[in-house]
Order: structure tokens, then C-alpha cells, then sequence
């Protein structure tokens, strides 16, 4: 292979938490959104829980918690205020937020001001015989945790998810548990626009 | 006006640094590409001094200097190795990178891990009749330093500026000073590919 000339760092990425609760915002690049919720994320038992968080200027809009049981490859999508619920099977298997051990080394640096930051490492899927890279992490360089993911499709970004508030562990395992009215559920996704 | 249902801040927006350097890495929404510079900025001054950096795997491109004195509304772009020069007028007005008295209060939060982390602010210019926000900041709740900047233009993302490795003050002022090639400085905007 080509020789690596740029500096890497002398051990490999690091292994992120496999339990934490917290929040993410989610910018969708094809449609212009922020969308924010609370998250549940369990590697170990490949599962995550996302509930979308309300904003005062949506009128239109239902907000949903989602409950996505990787084993099982199904996701419940529950109304928050009907609980109305949809089950959907998983067609894409589970991929945890942490940096694969063949990822490129892109990046360390501080965000935030002097004696107030967070110091992180961003990595990579690139590889020296392509242009581009798909998908780009950001992690903190203490213990792990994801800051930012990027994910690139035909060299547009599909969507930048920014990691907030993250606490170790789940304080409540029974967030991953559907409610009553999904053993009736329906099969087809709800629309989250109600106008 | 319409009652305010959202936790506000007991103040307004804090006061960013007026002088500071750095580095930021810029998204350009347009083409798909992070590039990343050396920033000096003295809003004191308004002037802005970014050296771009270079990355091993774009081997078309040329990477220049830019030098930004509003004050003067001129523009030095400066190619890193021949040393060429262009002097372009200046069309915008000096945007300082801090955030405006009428801004709306979006969120608080921290990022990284626990007992790892910063805590921040983020602000933007929308308002309650307006479905949309078409500026996004994210400050250091401490001492106010920029951590991420958005900016939308009709609901497509524009640019989103990270910064980080911030430092207060300007080490060395005679960054802002254009090289003597400048002096017989050409008018036309140089590009940034060779290929």
C-alpha cells in the first residue's frame, strides 16, 4: 500500500460505551430539519429507544417514540399522545454508534474555549484510493463518547447527528419495552404530519 | 406579541471574545466538502486572517491564504506557494462571530462525556411568525467562545462552521498584513483547483 504520511495516533480507535442515555439533534439534509429527541442506546442487547421531543413553532406535527429491537429486527413506532402503534420490520442490521477498528485516523482537537473544552478525535471510513469518505465520527478522547456521526451518500450528506447530555447506562430498561396497544399494531408507518 | 412557552435564559446572549485563534472546519452544503484553516480573528480590528490546510489525498488543489479587512472592505487571497496575490473587494458587511442582541434561546446543553464535557448555548435568529431559523449558533456557556455556526439560505444549509483548539488573543498581529506580493496584486479571484 501506499506509505502513510500523515500523523496517526499509536493505537487504534477506541471502544465507545455500550449503554448510555442522553439526547441527539439530527439534521436531516434533505429536508432543511433539525429534529431533536431523548435516546436510550443499548449495544449489548442491540437495541435503542428514541423519543422525539416536542418544539412550539411544529403545529402540524405528532411526535413519536420509536423502540428499535435490533435481535428481533422490528421497530414500534408509538404515538406519544394516542399511543397509537406501528410495527415495522428492520431491514438494515444493527450498527452501533462506536468507530469501526479499520476506520482512518482524521483528527484530535479541543472544542470549546481554553479550561473549558472537550477534547475529541474524529475518524473515517476513507481509504487512500477514494476521494471521499461516507461516514465521519467524532468522539471524545477521555472515555469515548460519540460527539458527531456523518453520513455521506453520493457525496451528499444524508444526515449529522450531534450526541448531547450523555449519561453512562440506562437508568430504566424498561424504556425498550413496547406499550400494551403495540400487540394489536398495525404494519404500516404513521405519516408524522397531521394537516 | 404570542406568550412565551419556551424556558428562556434569565439574561440574554452572552458577549463572545473579540480576539481569538483557532482553527475551524467549514462544510459547504453546496459541494460536499469539509475544508479546514488556520483562523485568526480580531473583531476589535474586523478582520479575519484563515490559512487553509492541506490534506494529503487532494493533490489538484491550491491552497491559499485569505486575509479579510472589512474595515478597508478588501480581500487578499494569496496562493500558499508562488506567493500570487489577488485584491478583491469586499461586498458584505463585517459579520462578527457572536451572537446578536434579538437572537431567540434554542437550547442548553453538554457536549462529551460525563465529567468530560462542555456546556453550551445555542441560539438563532428565528422568530415566532417564521417557520424557519435561517442562523444556528452554538457557544461555550462559560466564556462564550463559538463551537458551531449554521448558516440556511431558502431551508438548504448553506455552510455549518465548526471551530476548535480556540485560544484568546492574537499571538502575532502581522498575520493581517498582506505579503509584498500583494502590492501589484491582480483583481480576478484565483481557484482553487490546478487540474
Amino acid at each position: 500500500g501506499l506509505p502513510q504520511m500523515r500523523a496517526s495516533p499509536a493505537v487504534g480507535p477506541c471502544a465507545a460505551p455500550q449503554q448510555w442515555e442522553g439526547r441527539w439533534v439530527v439534521y436531516d439534509h434533505g429536508t432543511g430539519r433539525n429534529s431533536r429527541a431523548a435516546v436510550s442506546y443499548d449495544s449489548l442487547n442491540q437495541r435503542i429507544r428514541v423519543l422525539q421531543q416536542h418544539k412550539k413553532h411544529t403545529p402540524c406535527q405528532r411526535f413519536f417514540e420509536y423502540i428499535y429491537l435490533y435481535k428481533s429486527m422490528v421497530m414500534f413506532q408509538i404515538d406519544q399522545k394516542t399511543k397509537d402503534c406501528s410495527k415495522i420490520a428492520l431491514t438494515a442490521v444493527w450498527d452501533p454508534f462506536n468507530i469501526p477498528d479499520n476506520s482512518t485516523f482524521e483528527d484530535q482537537y479541543f472544542i470549546g474555549g481554553p479550561g473549558d473544552n472537550v477534547e475529541v478525535q474524529e475518524w473515517s471510513d476513507r481509504k487512500p484510493a477514494r476521494q471521499h469518505e461516507t461516514w465521519v465520527g467524532v468522539y471524545t478522547l477521555k472515555d469515548c463518547y460519540p460527539v458527531q456521526e456523518t453520513y455521506t451518500k453520493n457525496s451528499t450528506v444524508t444526515t449529522s447527528t450531534r450526541f448531547i447530555n450523555l449519561q453512562l447506562g440506562i437508568s430504566d430498561p424498561n424504556v425498550f419495552s413496547p406499550p400494551p396497544t403495540c400487540q394489536s399494531a398495525r404494519l404500516q408507518r404513521m405519516d408524522e404530519s397531521d394537516c
